[in-house]
């Protein structure tokens, strides 16, 4: 299922993509498109039965609706670094031997095609295509990476948004370059996890200004998603509604020769995933 | 004004500890603690009004109650590191240039007296007792450290539990150490900043085992505390409930000679803060 949340910032309604292309509001039936709703199978079973049949839900008309993040409430955001081969090649670093992990506030996330924010006085605000993995079970202390994978309820699209002077040049952790406002676009659509049945077999693609800068695949991967899922969950628990961001691949602004192409105001990025949909965000400054 | 929230795990009431020490219930007045209150001045002048009246607002038995997080639904946690001279020193480190900043999620707060789990494969899971800053109103590119402390809503004690093997040795960046189930216990009690004229003066204290350990003084802090919320809005949007836990005094185990005394199973921390109260955890394996 490919589920969605549609409507205006902080009011979003639940909604659903169906196999025809139709929009079909959800709100009857769910509340909220969040962890809870990824948690509860008999609810989830629900859904999935109405959306089989014809003319059960009501269609919405798509035109000129802003589509929200495809979570609600989501809880911590969790970014893996340098995981694919390609990428740490690109940035001159070796693939880590486990993985490394950074921190998003869950206010940095914004709609799919929402603006994005140049902060005040960057110079080096960049993109990151990435598989975004949504949890749908309370994870602790898993024991194999296919308990890990057994744990995730679904999957979307992630602009990790970046600035590199503040997350390797002002001293400390990377998360001083990953916290900015309107940093984490997710969406357009959370789609349950049985409709992926291999998360290792993923296109990433992303364009500026409609040029090519990233084409990757999610096999490129250091750490597939079942192992990032048990690895994290040796340091802190998941629970429902926590989202992975599992790295970028090759092709951002960092890894390029000098002048990097950084964002300006004015550029837009687009992000596409195989089977996940794809987001639109113009930047502007803050 | 001291505000609190008391009862069972995710059922907390909100409650006041009045000038006489008298636990009085605070629900008929407002639902929870936490950042909309903190960013609601009438309703606050509501509760402080209630408070200065004898008698107005119920008294509770304190007896046997479970004391949780004084806030409710905690944003994001902020963590500043080595913001202290002596601590500093004792590792070993020079004072950092300009505040080093990693991130614990919300999920990661518990009670102030709540067990504290050592994870499993910990070996140095060690203790920070800290001054935890209670964000009052959006703090977004603030221009001086004047503005900082004016978006300030309240006080707390914090113990920012650190695993130092995953933290430092792990790979990547200081959360995996920071993020650990429990690792966060908050409290007891909210006071409001009007009741804390000067933050840069208040003895930080905390003991294991009944053995004194940190004896610090926030005067010793490399960055005061409305520098550290100017500082951060440069970086992050602040949102009232959100926290930030400013740094630990010297004395944690990792400063330590060898053998370092790290936390297991069976130990008693206990923190207190001048003017803020006093927790008490007992440490016990995952």
């Amino acid at each position: 299922m490919k589920l969605l949340r549609v409507g205006p910032v902080g009011s979003e309604r639940p909604a659903l993509l169906d196999q025809d292309g139709t929009l079909r509001d959800l709100s009857g039936l769910i509340t909220d498109v969040d962890g809870a709703l990824l948690a509860d199978d008999s609810v989830l079973s629900r859904v999935r039965d109405a959306a089989a049949v014809p003319g059960a839900l009501p269609a919405l008309d798509a035109e000129g609706l802003r589509v929200g993040s495809p979570i609600g409430r989501v809880g911590k955001v969790v970014g893996i670094g340098l995981n694919y081969f390609g990428h740490a090649a690109e940035i001159g670093a070796e693939p880590p031997a486990e993985p490394i992990l950074f921190l998003k506030a869950a206010d940095t996330v914004v709609g799919p095609d929402d603006t994005v924010l140049i902060p005040r006085g960057s110079v080096k605000t960049d993109w990151e295509a990435e598989l975004g993995v949504v949890i749908g079970a309370t994870a602790r202390y898993l024991a194999s990476a296919e308990e890990g994978l057994a744990h995730v309820g679904g999957y979307t699209v992630v602009n990790d948004v970046s600035e590199r002077e503040f997350q390797i040049e002002r001293g400390g952790t990377w998360d001083k370059g990953k916290n900015c406002e309107t940093f984490t676009p997710l969406g357009p659509w959370l789609v349950t996890a049985d409709d992926i049945p291999d998360p290792q077999a993923l296109g990433v693609r992303l364009w500026v200004n409609g040029e090519l800068k990233q084409d990757g695949n999610t096999s490129d991967q250091v750490f597939p998603v079942g192992e990032v899922v048990r690895y994290l969950s040796q340091f802190m628990t998941l629970y429902p509604g926590d989202v992975i961001v599992t790295g970028t691949p090759a092709g951002v602004a960092m890894g390029q020769p000098e002048p990097k192409p950084y964002l300006r105001t004015g550029d837009v990025v687009e992000v596409e995933i195989d089977g996940l949909g794809r987001q639109r965000q113009e930047f502007k400054g803050a």
